[in-house]
């Protein structure tokens, strides 16, 4: 089998420490891989003014998939590396699902006291490419008292069904076959009901999906008080970020959240990432957690039919999670990556 | 002094059974109080079609102030009550403060297995008559594979300045004096600039207060990890709404939420409410905690001018919930609006 070709952008922070431990694992697994790295973040942006160059966004589209770090520092402006570089290529490579597990792996601590394994092992379906997240909006008379600003969220048929059709298969594959939309229908009438009613429709053709209606805010308190109630999650761009997070604290900590853009149509590459950031103060100490990027190599694998492989580096982790539960801590991110290498290897 | 004059909105559902007890508590507190009650909600919407009428409306608008219990029925469409009742009060009597504390009372067992009640004692003040409650947007194609459909957020000058004004008062008043803004500020770029800008301005003239800005991702996971960040948060109406149900659940659930939507400029009546909704399921079965409701009594005392009554009232439900600790539990709705009744009495 011909080698995968990966792009790799680092990007800021603790995204280079996270990436190079993740390659390693990569490589133990025995896929053969042939890695090109972009410096594409904060620092190209001070040097060049540059976020995401045409030629680069171009490059891009010829690779197998892409693994990021992490992108953004304090010193560039809000809004100018998440919109120009981030979204931007998830909205180019039209990465239509953003496919985040909130999974508790045995032996990992969480918030929540009663939580076990079993309660929390769901996939939240966000779909990557419409909603507030377009960018529309706009501003008048910034800076008086009669500034107003808006901000629009876009959605249509075609991106919706795309992404719930996506979530049904999903569901469908999982032993208990449930799916929940997530909304906010009774103020957002408008896309709710565009949501709504194309959940309800396609659903006639899943009938062995049981479906399930929460809104965005009871979800919200749901993930915390009873994350049991949910399988499969579809929800939109925004509301998605936010319960994600949400999960991420619940199964653990953002260290350990791992994310897909993925393009199922495969008509560009996807991109694989763990949900946290830069971090930019703990950059550089080799505190971080590799994990999450480790597990987001696993779904990049998956992703590209290498299921052997991505099941054996999720079993690494699982195994190394377990570990950590007989006291095992204070690891640098270093060494995390090479227990990690070594499991995956032996 | 003269009688309080207060509007009693029951509504659906819970609603009724829980405002019944928080006026016992209202009428045993010592407040003179005259109420008069309407019978808004899903049985009149039904009945006469009617949802919030002009006559109405302005009926209320001479008032002290407003109790209400919850609005919403599954047998009326998602969001004419939502959008004709419940949010048409708070922007027709102008609630731009959707005051909303998030608080572990000490007894009050709370899901995150580590908290105490210090560490979860903040106050979210949520905009509450702008964004994308605004009910703009729309849709072209409807139903077919071509719609689209907008959701729009609206943001003021004036609406923003007067909200984020009323939190720094408010943070001032608290021993921490920390203000936490919470916004998506690197997606949301207009109207994220807009709350930005005006929180860094006003912030100008409270030296004294400590400020702090977190994305509303971030935010929702540190209620469940670091709920201690957090002293005053100030949001945008949507964010709020959110954030708040993952506060009452860490909190000790939805049965304990409180909230208050405050018209500080007392150009119309306040509005105090639960933050639970109707809960159909369990409507008429005498189960539902009366509790978020009596606290919103507490809040409406306070709002009056009544603090010694609302302490009383406050201090009551403390003690309430600390003996609950001892295993006093499964009592109905009835009885533990007597209790309460019985401790601000005796
Ligand atoms: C950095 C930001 C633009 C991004 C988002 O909002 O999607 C992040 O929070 C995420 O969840 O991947
Ligand atoms: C019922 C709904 C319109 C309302 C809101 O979204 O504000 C509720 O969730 C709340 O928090 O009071």
């Amino acid at each position: 089998s011909r080698n995968i070709r990966l792009a790799v952008i680092p990007g800021d922070g603790i995204g280079v420490e996270v990436v190079t431990e993740a390659l390693k694992v990569l490589e133990a697994v025995g896929t053969k891989v042939e890695t090109t790295t972009y410096d594409l973040g904060a620092k190209r942006y001070h040097k060049t003014g540059e976020t995401l160059p045409d030629a680069v966004l171009d490059e891009l589209r010829g690779y197998d998939a892409i693994l990021l770090g992490a992108i953004g520092d304090p010193s560039v402006p809000p809004g100018i590396l998440e919109r120009d570089l981030l979204l931007k290529l998830r909205f180019e490579l039209d990465h239509y699902v953003n496919l985040r597990p909130v999974k508790l792996f045995p032996g990992v601590e969480t918030p929540l006291g009663k939580a076990r394994p079993e309660d929390i092992d769901m996939i939240v379906v966000r779909e990557g490419t419409e909603s507030l997240y377009a960018g529309a909006g706009g501003v008048l008379r910034r800076g008086t008292p009669h500034e107003v600003a808006t901000q629009e969220s876009l959605n249509t048929a075609f991106g919706v069904e795309r992404v719930v059709r996506y979530a049904f298969d999903k569901a469908l594959s999982r032993p208990r076959k449930k799916l929940t939309l997530v909304h906010k229908t009774n103020v957002l009438t408008y896309a709710g009901d565009l949501w709504a009613r194309t959940f309800d429709r396609v659903s006639l053709e899943y009938p062995d999906v049981t479906t399930d209606y929460c809104h965005v805010d009871a979800a919200s308190m749901f993930f915390v008080t009873q994350p049991e109630r949910f399988d499969v999650i579809v929800t939109d761009n925004l509301f998605g970020d936010i319960i994600t997070d949400i999960g991420a604290a619940v199964a653990g900590g953002i260290g350990l959240a791992a994310s897909g853009n993925v393009n199922p149509d495969r008509t560009a590459p996807s991109m694989f990432e763990p949900v946290h950031g830069s971090a930019p103060d703990i950059a550089g100490q080799g505190k971080a957690d590799p994990t999450a990027t480790i597990l987001s190599v696993a779904m990049l694998l998956d992703h590209l039919g290498l299921t052997a492989e991505a099941a054996k580096v999720e079993q690494a982790v699982a195994d190394d999670l377990v570990e950590r539960l007989t006291g095992w801590a204070g690891r640098t991110t270093h060494e995390i990556g090479d227990d990690i290498t070594a499991r995956v290897t032996g």
